[in-house]
């Protein structure tokens, strides 16, 4: 009996892709010639160490083949040390594991914690990469409004009264992505307080938290707790493309993440990894590294904000990021999602910030990157985006 | 009402971890000093090209910031073409995705086939790595005999005609992990028309194709079939490190990786794919390549089948392997797990076969790679082995 492919196996995959491939999505976008892209997530080039990075690959390769060769899963030892100092918090090297991006982390997690159905708390806006990986986990998200000051802990604490009982809060507490949003203080002790009375654990993503513009963002969340899972990346503070991150998180989820990533892709790139351990040879250049890339985002950030202050006024209102990449802003009666093709031909991209929103997307509000576009591409994009917005639809 | 973390979340991450890390203990086992090792699975760090290497990240790193940049879910074009290349079949560059190894090939091949309780063929023994990331993924294993001609698909046809419904057959058909066995031209293609009958799907794992000694191994399963799944990668020819590997399958499967691989890392390494891309821009120098590592490897092969062979005579019996990096044997009374620790007192380390068996591991099996060990240090490893499988336990 001749057997075609079997239809249902190729549903059910079809099944798993059925939410669209935004960010792939946003990163064709954002290479369109011509457009003046405020969508993309990505660092900006100028801020690569190019010269520092291929320092540190010669001498990486010239020290000899286990730059090229299999290494453990839970990563090179030499790079664990250089992680755990650079982690802002109390970690040593044995209390974390070395990921593939901090993408990979977050999937990780979600691997080891997550059954099919368990609720895991987001934010209402919150970055795309962690709502997909959670959805395809099965976890049920349950979103939790954020505001200027970040995730709402009041309405949490409400939630969890009435009977929510949450694997973990996913939060990124520094310069949000999409919002720019930095979870305060207050807020900080209060979702630690919430996780120890109703023993949830903490996902706190901070690819962010070093590119602060005007002060150190607060303490970390939960600073010495065990209900605590911390993602790094030097994404965007050396480069992306080395597919580098870390967690920090308690030993019995280490141990479980580390059987989980041996099977999802053995280690993370040793050449990566070397790399970094070279960039740390010399103590004084990550310091100064990072006040450079501060100081290039900062005048980015400053010429969005100005130039939407003075285009828009009172019709675009925004807190002012202070750091990461994003402003996060809304435009009274604009569909942004029908009307992204309208900017693109204008010459500008952005992302609708309906493409963020777990339970309320907003249609009305846009996610504006000002990270890879320069000071003055700045004022036109949003010249740009004023045409597109006040234009009848 | 005070709640201690989660007795349950810690329990549920614990039980998916309950098989045993065994991959990572080889590679410890295979770090101890004065240890001959014939346990790893690693190729011969002196078949790494360490001066291209180091030339083509200079060059990668020189040509500007996009070899460090955020990348395509699925993979750079040009990086695809040069796989597409490489990869011995009638491939195209939008015909395969960029993994982080094959690994992960393997993995997402899971994720978006594969449903809890879904049978999955593999041979007995096969490829732990294989096994593991299967069992994670909730396949029930069924398992069919390897001898020295592959899998025993006169076996497999049996269980189909009995009513196996499997997903899909997982098989490495050259020079096999952990058999060295080569799957016969006449198996290929009873495989691929069983797929044809029977509606299933054949996941090819090919890591050490290219590594051939005699002959080239047979012509690919179903070549031209929409129902072969090809996992491919630079770890055994080029260097592991790099983490990059590939996948050639049909559309409608690549669709469905995609989207499961944007969640899992977002993509494989930018330097490792332009450190590829480079590589091949002497067209002269991947051929020319492989055959230095062929010869290194031949050389080694034929020290261990000679040292084998002239030591333990018909009480060590195997099949000369045509490729690869294994001989696979069986010391007749001896418990290859319980003496491992003997054997590495006395200096030489090995891999009890039972740790790859499914259904019918065999206590007496050993897996010997000669691909980390010099010809002399063979010859003593295999005395060294002598004196445990001969000493009373």
């Amino acid at each position: 009996m001749p057997g075609p492919l079997d239809p249902a196996t190729m549903l059910a995959a079809r099944a798993r892709t059925a939410r669209s491939s935004t960010i792939r999505d946003i990163l064709v976008h954002a290479n369109a010639p011509g457009v003046l892209s405020l969508a993309g997530g990505i660092p900006a080039p100028a801020s690569f160490p190019m010269d520092r990075l291929r320092a540190a690959a010669i001498a990486a390769l010239e020290a000899g083949p286990d730059a090229v060769q299999y290494g453990l899963t839970d990563g090179h030892p030499a790079c664990r040390t250089v992680l755990a100092d650079w982690t802002g918090a109390e970690v040593g090297p044995d209390d974390l594991v070395i990921t593939t991006g901090s993408q990979q982390g977050l999937d990780l997690i979600g691997r080891v914690l997550v059954d099919p159905g368990d609720a895991v708390v987001v934010g209402d806006p919150d970055y795309l990469g962690a709502l997909q990986a959670l959805r395809g986990q099965g976890a049920s998200l349950v979103a939790v409004p954020i505001d200027a000051d970040g995730l709402r802990t009041d309405i949490l604490a409400r939630r969890l009264e009435r009977g929510l009982r949450p694997k973990f809060v996913y939060v990124v507490a520094n310069f949000h992505n999409p919002t720019g949003a930095t979870l305060s203080e207050q807020r900080r002790v209060h979702l630690a307080e919430l996780a120890d009375a109703h023993g949830f654990l903490i996902v706190e993503d901070d690819p962010y938290g070093d590119l602060f513009f005007d002060a150190p963002p607060p303490p970390p969340i939960g600073r010495g707790s065990d209900r605590v899972i911390r993602l790094r990346s030097v994404s965007k503070t050396v480069a992306p493309g080395l597919r580098l991150g870390w967690m920090a998180a308690p030993r019995w989820v280490l141990d479980a993440v580390v059987v989980a990533k041996q099977s999802a892709d053995l280690h993370t790139s040793s050449l990566s990894q070397a790399i970094v351990v070279e960039l740390a040879r010399d103590g004084a250049w990550r310091p100064a590294h990072l006040e450079r890339s501060r100081s290039l985002y900062r005048k980015r950030r400053d010429a969005l904000v100005d130039a939407l202050r003075a285009t828009f006024g009172d019709r675009a209102p925004f807190t002012v990021p202070g750091g990461g990449m994003f402003v996060w802003t809304r435009f009274e009666g604009f569909d942004a999602t029908a009307r992204l093709l309208d900017a693109v031909a204008a010459g500008v991209a952005y992302v609708p910030g309906a493409a963020f929103g777990v339970e309320h997307p907003d249609p009305a509000a846009v996610r504006l990157s000002f990270a890879t576009t320069s000071v003055s591409e700045l004022h036109e994009a949003v010249r740009r985006l004023h045409t597109v917005v006040t234009a009848r639809d």
